[in-house]
């Protein structure tokens, strides 16, 4: 059986996680990243196009992550005939603010204030969220009395939410609909561009992520954004059947709350950066990209595939 | 032989630790933090219950952390007539300024400067510390001329000290009496409510703890800071005999030059940051908590448990 | 076989790699620093003394590092009749702006613009960056107003340089001239003092390294790096042949772009913080120091070894 992917994202730990799970694996890439990707011999077989939706028509299990919707398109993922892991109709969940909203509301985790343009203090600090999964590029931080100049140039679709001063924390779980049971395999927090503010304070940079480092949580915390988790999939369940099936991530602002700022509704960026939550559960390493081919596994072995596969 | 734990602070790295070294594993869990334990499996028995103080009839050893002083109160812990792993009566000397500083100074580690309220100079900046390990929680920085008005409000025992703008340092050692030999397992940053001002100063933002962050040291630092370990465990010795058995971490403000703001006297929640250290000495990923396992595993084969547990 | 270094910057993760490859190692070290070295029990053989010059005699393989060209200075590292893991005349290559500069140009690798006094501007943020290698000591961030007071005490060789806010991130290289292959094996940020503006903001502190914490890039920014590295390793071919031999290090400031703001011409501290990026090409955990160690192992297989010292 074979795996395969797009090279971007979180490639290198789903290929990684497929060959240490016994998988052949299939790496479609275009021309100019080939060569980092052909060094490190993860792909056995390598697709070198310029044109992405040539994986539409792959004939092994197909692992979407972060940079499918963009390069692909949700229609185009949703209509395809190739076989896909997970539930692929949830993928557009991360997508608009109004399908995180009401995800998020089903479930019950609180959220990040949304504020009306005529609810807007001039002294108070807000955060601008572009909508969609764009890796933090747009978002930006203002002053109240600043919003107006800075949204009157802004052309994509867009929110004004309050600015919560603290840490952002992004929690990586699997759903494992084999076992039955949800774990919590992660947590990371961004490195982004305005955290070059740490050194020197020049405030307004993009919050554009460079990358990722794992965070081990203060283990108080944890069961609560277990619980989290735990509702989130039941919410899915009963939006979007037969819901979650394998990776999700929680996005939370932390100052001594948590709110959730959204969720990535695949494998999210941020479980590139290991953890040995994994070890909980599985007494190895076990980073996302593995515990997908794991799931596949368990599957198999016991012929239910068509459970975790869309 | 049965290891012993209460859920939280840094039991899941006591638990998998205990598993790997083969030993069977019991924990004592609120009701309300069940699922995410149980989900798990690292608990061989799952003690359900609202009231902690039940560990202390244990008949296993137990694996004391940062939660047992605040749940069960140093009296009930050192009257107990349960076996714990460790100097027990070392536990209470993280708890009060007066035992921190005469550890610190016995051991000749240079301190964090304290200040004397009629010392105040209106325009420096003063970190006020609580009493007691507190994860950080009301903690806070000020000029001196706010002083007066923040203190007015503080109810907490707490004291003023000078505040060293730097990075500060946590550095987790284990002290194994069967080996005779002091390890340097880790070092790791907080992850606080207050790093938020990374990405835009808003400047008076709680120190709460979230978590940790493992830190490879600049290597020409850690001769030093095994110095600072090797004074410790010979100044506890004299203190409080036997002195330390296994972990304690000792926490550090760096400016270029090293001042010890405390210590932990026992395991330290930023162990839970996974950090290689522990090959150095060990040849294989050692965490404190497979450690604390590891330790009497060496001392049952050599028949001397009595010198590891009290 | 042996391997020797000296005891400082990076050789707990060379010794710890011989060790894991199957070598002797042999360690020197000054008498202040020998009962950390000492603990972990990584070198066969201790030589304790206060001359390091001492290893320049050294019978085995000697790994150098960050500390080898201040202990020894390059002339006598280049004269030394001993053998040298790499090319030894590419350690010069770090150590003056002018020789950094035309590396990276050669590599056409972007840089950190270079500013010219009278080009400076009184409101504008400059870098003032020490000639070579020096743990960050000595470099500072300064306003165009500053800067002629500032610079007035500065003794050292330094330059002037464009601020760039945003994240600096250090990318690990290993070029095998036995496999022909050069791989990524790492990416950190430096952990320095001025970090600690991220809780207070107090502005002018020292940019002294204290650490290094692992960081998992962005996978979409990954292919242009290693383009970066391929262009650097083929530039030195030119520059000094038969160019790199192991590992280096290219530093970059990312603000959306990248650019240059040097390299290390040998193994680069920040890679003591572990990464599993070596598990792309190793598929087991492959520190920079095993790596050194694996090369040799695979060009004594091959009866190449004089391919890879000198």
């Amino acid at each position: 059986m074979i795996l395969s992917t797009i090279a971007s994202h979180s490639s290198l730990q789903i290929l990684l996680g497929a060959k240490e799970e016994g998988f052949r694996t299939r790496l479609y890439v275009k021309p100019e990243r080939k060569a980092f990707y052909a060094s490190t011999g993860l792909a056995d077989e390598l697709v070198v196009t310029k044109d992405m939706s040539a994986i539409l028509k792959d004939d092994g299990i197909i692992v979407p992550h972060g940079s499918f919707v963009a390069y692909l398109g949700l229609e185009a993922i949703e209509n395809a005939g190739a076989r896909f892991f997970g539930n692929r109709r949830f993928l557009k969940w991360e997508t608009a603010f109004e399908l995180q909203d009401r995800a998020l509301d089903k479930a019950g985790i609180p959220r990040v204030e949304v504020i009306k343009p005529d609810e807007v203090e001039p002294d108070k600090l807000y955060f601008v969220r572009i909508e969609g999964p764009k890796g933090g590029s747009g978002h930006f931080i203002a002053k109240g009395s600043e919003l107006e100049e800075r949204l009157a140039g802004l052309s994509e679709p867009h929110r004004i939410e309050e600015f919560i001063p603290g840490v952002y924390l992004y929690v990586h779980f699997f759903y494992s609909p084999i076992l039955g049971r949800l774990e919590l395999l992660g947590v990371d927090e961004r490195v982004v561009i305005a955290d070059g503010n740490s050194r020197w304070p020049v405030k307004p940079l993009p919050y554009t992520i460079a990358g990722n480092v794992g965070v081990a949580l203060r283990e108080s915390l944890l069961p609560r954004l277990y619980d989290y988790g735990l509702a989130f999939v039941e919410a899915m369940k009963k939006l979007e059947p037969p819901g979650v099936i394998g990776p999700f991530a929680l996005h939370f602002a932390y100052d001594g709350d948590f709110r959730a700022i959204g969720f990535a509704s695949r494998i999210d960026g941020g479980s590139n950066a290991p953890h040995w939550y994994g070890r909980l559960y599985w007494r190895e390493p076990m980073s996302m990209g593995r515990r997908i081919a794991r799931e596949i596994n368990l599957a198999l072995k016991e012929e239910r595939l068509e459970e975790v596969v869309s």
